[in-house]
C-alpha cells in the first residue's frame, strides 16, 4: 500500500497494526487517550536511593531479557552513559534487550557489537550513525529500528507505545534521591529535556551522576519522584565532545551565500516583524543564517521574541546583545549555549513534549514562524532525507527535523545542489523523512525553489526581488552537474521504519546489497 | 468493621470497595500502577485557544450533567473562580456536578445554595468550612462529602480514583496557549502547585486568568501542552484574602509560651543540626516557633537546609537573614511569601505530587526533619481531629497535616489544653484526620508529652531537662478545667469520609442531630 508521499509500505508492517502516513494534519484535533500508565512506588520514608554500582542499580530493577532500557543523547558525540550500562548489561548475561535512546550517534560505535551478538535486538531512536548505522543497514539487527523525530518519541512514549522497562538517565548533578540537574557539576549538558519523558514514563529509572549534591537538587530537571535509584560513576560525558562539526560555525563562501540567501527569504515574509520566532538546526550553512538575520532586524528595528530547539553560542548571542527575548531549550549543541542557559534568566529548559509533541494540547513549535533546516537529499516533491547516505546506509537523524518543518508558518531548507560526485536535488529521495508538504522553500547555491502549494511565499519573494526557479530545474542542474544517480539497489528486508510524528509509516530502509566487486 | 485506629467503618462502604485503614506505612514499598491515563488533544498548530468568557469555555468543554469539575485554592479566603465558574454551571442548568477542589473555604460560601438545590451533589476537598459545611454536616449534599489531605488528593488523581471532566484553574498571567504563572499578574497567588496534578490528569483544562502576557509565559507552572482554553475575566482573586488569621503571627502570650517550648523541643533532639528540614503549619503557636528556633539555631551555630509546605513570611525571612538555604513550597500563607518567591532564586515552587503524595517514587517531606502542627482536638493516643469542631460539624481541613506526620522524624502538636469550655485533649476525638501513630511529641500550655512509641525522644527530653508528662494527665487537667464533654449524638448518615493517605478510610462523619431546644 502507498502512502501519501507515495512509497509502498509492506504489507506486512500492516498487519502487524502499522497504519500508513496520511498527511501532516491527518491527526489534528483527534482526541488522544494517553495510554501510557506510570509505576510508582511508595518509597519508605526516609529510604535512600544511592546504589553502590551501576551493576546493582541494574539487578534492582530487575532488568532482564526482552526488557527495554532508554537513554538520552545530550551529551551527543561525548555520552559515556549508554556505553557504561550496556558493558554491564553484556557482563550480566542479559540478552534481547531493545535500546530506545532519544538518540544514538559516534560515541556509540561499541554497541554495535551487541546487535550483531544478539545481545541488543531492538533499536528505536533519532539517529543512527557510524558502525551502528552499518550493522543495521547490513540486516543485523533482529528486528527492524524504528526512527522516530523528537516529538515523535515523546507522543509514542506518552500515548503507550514505546514502553521504557528501565530509563538510565546521565545527569551531571543529582542528589541521593534523585533530584538532577543539566548544570552545575563537572561535565554539563545544559538541559536534560528529551529523558524528561523516560523519566515520567519508565517503569524503572536510575539517575546516573558523577557529581552528587546537597538534596534538595532544585529546580530540579529530572524529579526524584520519579526516580528509583542513583548512581555515581567516575565521568557521564566529555561536554567538549557535544560540539561536533555539525553545530560549528561555518566559514565556507558557499554555506555563507545560502545562509544569506534563507536569510533574505525570511525577511521578504510577512513574518519577519517585531515579535517574531525563530529555530535553525544544526549544520553549517543553517545555522549561519543566525549570523545574517542580525543586520535584517537592526534594520528593521525588530527584535525575536523566542528562538527555540537545539540551541547555539550564536542564538546566545543575539539574546546577548538584546535580539531575542526568550530560548527555549531542548538541546544545546556547544558549550558557550550550555555556559548560557546557566546564567541567562532568560534561557529556559523545556520538555521533548512541550517542544514538539504532535499529540499534546499545542506544542511550542506550533507557534513557531520560521525554521531553516539542512538535508541529505531534497526530491522534486520537496521530500526531505535526512538519514540515510547515496549508498542506502543509516547515518543521520530525522531529529526536530519533520517536527518543525510540519509546525512552521515558514520552514526553509538550505542545502549545496550537490555534495561530492552526487546530486543533493533530486527526483525522489532514498528515505523520506520530512514530507514535501511539510517544506516550503528550498536554497541552494545554484538557486532558490518554494513549494508551488506556498504560492503566499511565491508573492512574497517576486514582491522582494528574490528570483526562484522551479525545484524541477534545479535537479535538472543538479544531474547535469553530477550525472543521473544510478537507482540503489535493495535485499527485501525492512532493516528500518521511518514513523512520522504522528506514529504511522513514512517509509521504511531495506537492507543494503552487499558490496560486489566487479 | 473496626480500623487501626479503632473507628466502626460502615460495612456498605466497604462493600462500595473502600479499604479500612491499616496503619501509616501499610503502602510503603507496594508497586502503584498509575490507573490515571492523561487525555490529550492535537491542537491545530498555530489555533488559538483564548475563548471570550467562561461560559463558552464550558460549552466547549462539553460539561454535562454528572461531571467532576476541579479548583484549586491558592487564593484560600480571597478566590473568585469557583464561585465564578459554579454560577455560570448553576445558569446553564447543569446538575449532579462533583466538585473536586484541593480545598474549599469561607470564599465558597454561596456554593452551600447550589448543594441545597441538586447541582453539586459530590464534593471531594481537604477543607470544607462556613456555610458549606454546615449543610453538608446537615446531610444536605446527597453522596458523601470525600475528605483528602494534600498529598492524597495527588495520589487519589494520579491513581485514577478521582477523575476530573474539567480542570478550572485560576492563574495571575497566562499566554494564550495556557502558560500560566503564579506571580507577574495583578493578584499573585505565588506558586500553584495545587493545580498541577489538575492540569496534567484532567480531560479538558480551562485557564482562568486576569492578565494576559506575552507567549510564552515561562518559567510555567502550568504547561500550555496541558491546556485547552484560556479565559480572561476581569479578576481572579484578591490576594489581601490569602492571609486569613490562622496564618497572621500571634501575640498571644500564651502562644508565644507554646511555642517556645515545642523550639526547645525540637533542639532537644539529635535532628536539631545543621542542614536540618522544617515545616510549620498555619496556626498561630505553630508559626510562631519560626521565631523561637532563630536563637538556638544562632546559638549552635547553625543553618536550616530547607523549609518545606505552607509558606509564611516569617520563614523567608529567616532565608533573608541568611539561616535557610532553599525554601520548597506548595502555598503562600501571606502577601510577604508571595512576595518572596517572586524575587528569591532559592526560594522554589515544588507540586503537589512532589510534596506530598504518598504513592510515588519520594515525596519531599519524606526526608522532612521537624513538622510543627496545630490541631482542634487531640486524645490520648494521640489522634488528631482537624475537621470537626465540637459540635460535629465540618469546619476545618486536613491539608498537609496528616502527610507531614506521617513522614517527619518528628512530628510535634501544639495546641492550648482548652478552648473556651471544650477541653482540646480528650479521651477520644471526634473525628480521626491523623492517626496517633504519626504523631510524636504533643505542647500544651499545660505542659508536654510524648507519644510512648517514641521512647528515643522520651530520652532526648529528659536529657535537656524538658518536663513533660503522660499525655492522660493532660486529658484528665482539661477535664478538670472544663468538664467531661458531652458525647455528640448523631443520625446513622455518613455525611463524610475521611480518606488516609493511601486512599483507605481512617473516619467517617455522620449527620448531626438537629438542634433541638428544651
Amino acid at each position: 500500500m502507498k502512502n501519501a508521499v507515495g512509497r509502498e509500505i509492506p504489507d506486512e508492517l500492516l498487519k502487524e497494526g502499522w497504519k500508513v502516513y496520511q498527511g501532516a494534519g491527518h491527526r489534528d484535533g483527534e482526541l488522544l487517550k494517553k495510554r501510557g500508565p506510570r509505576t510508582r512506588i511508595g518509597e519508605k520514608p526516609q529510604g535512600s536511593k544511592l546504589v553502590g554500582s551501576l551493576r546493582e542499580a541494574i539487578q534492582r530493577c530487575g532488568l532482564r531479557d526482552g526488557m527495554t532500557i532508554s537513554f538520552h543523547h545530550h551529551f551527543r558525540d561525548g555520552d559515556y552513559v549508554a556505553n557504561l550500562v550496556m558493558k554491564e548489561v553484556a557482563e550480566l548475561g542479559i540478552r534481547d534487550v531493545t535500546i530506545a535512546a532519544s538518540s544514538l550517534g559516534a560515541a556509540h560505535d561499541p554497541i554495535a557489537r551487541y546487535i550483531e551478538e544478539g545481545i541488543v535486538t531492538g533499536l528505536q531512536t533519532s539517529g543512527i550513525r557510524g558502525r551502528m548505522g552499518e550493522v543495521v543497514s547490513q540486516g543485523r539487527l533482529r528486528t527492524p529500528a524504528i526512527l522516530r523525530s523528537h516529538g515523535g518519541r515523546v507522543r509514542a512514549i506518552e500515548e503507550g507505545e514505546v514502553h521504557i522497562d528501565v530509563a538510565f538517565i546521565g545527569a551531571p548533578t543529582s542528589d541521593e534521591c534523585g533530584n538532577a540537574r543539566a548544570v552545575g557539576g563537572r561535565s554539563d549538558c545544559g538541559v536534560l529535556s528529551y529523558a524528561m519523558a523516560d523519566a515520567e514514563y519508565a517503569d524503572r529509572v536510575v539517575v546516573v551522576t558523577d557529581t552528587l549534591v546537597p538534596y534538595p537538587n532544585f529546580p530540579a530537571s529530572i524529579h526524584g519522584i520519579d526516580v528509583d535509584y542513583v548512581v555515581k560513576v567516575d565521568e557521564i560525558g566529555d561536554p567538549k565532545k557535544i560540539a561536533t562539526a555539525a553545530a560549528r560555525m561555518t566559514q565556507n563562501p558557499r554555506d555563507l551565500m545560502m545562509a544569506e540567501t534563507a536569510a533574505k527569504v525570511m525577511a521578504a515574509t510577512p513574518w519577519f516583524k517585531d515579535g517574531f520566532s525563530f529555530q535553525t538546526g544544526a549544520g553549517g550553512p543553517s545555522l549561519a543564517v543566525n549570523r545574517f538575520i542580525e543586520p535584517l532586524m537592526r534594520e528593521r528595528g525588530i527584535r525575536m521574541r523566542w528562538a527555540i530547539g537545539g540551541i547555539t553560542g550564536s542564538i546566545c548571542e543575539l539574546m546577548d546583545k538584546g535580539l531575542v527575548d526568550a530560548i527555549l531549550d531542548t538541546q544545546d549543541f556547544d558549550v558557550a549555549a550550555i555556559e548560557h542557559i546557566g546564567k541567562s534568566p532568560h534561557h529556559f529548559e523545556i520538555s521533548a513534549s512541550e517542544y514538539a509533541n504532535p499529540a499534546n494540547k499545542g506544542a511550542l513549535i506550533n507557534k513557531l514562524d520560521f525554521v531553516v533546516l539542512a538535508a541529505l537529499e531534497v526530491d522534486t516533491d520537496f521530500n526531505v532525507n535526512v538519514i540515510t547516505g547515496s549508498d542506502g546506509v543509516l547515518r543521520g537523524a530525522p531529529g526536530g527535523h519533520p517536527d518543525t518543518a510540519a509546525s512552521a508558518r515558514c520552514c526553509i531548507i538550505v542545502t549545496p545542489l550537490t555534495r561530492g560526485r552526487m546530486p543533493t536535488v533530486c527526483e525522489s529521495v532514498v528515505t523520506v523523512t520530512t514530507p514535501g508538504d511539510c517544506v516550503d522553500v528550498l536554497v541552494t547555491d545554484y538557486g532558490t525553489a518554494v513549494n508551488p502549494a506556498r504560492q503566499d511565499i511565491v508573492e512574497c519573494l517576486d514582491k522582494a526581488g528574490i528570483r526562484h526557479v522551479p525545484i524541477k530545474a534545479l535537479q535538472e542542474k543538479a544531474y547535469a552537474l553530477v550525472g543521473r544517480p544510478d537507482p540503489l539497489r535493495w535485499k527485501d528486508r525492512v532493516v528500518a521504519i521511518l514513523e512520522a510524528r504522528d506514529g504511522s509509516i513514512l517509509d521504511v530502509v531495506r537492507e543494503v546489497m552487499p558490496y560486489e566487486p566487479l
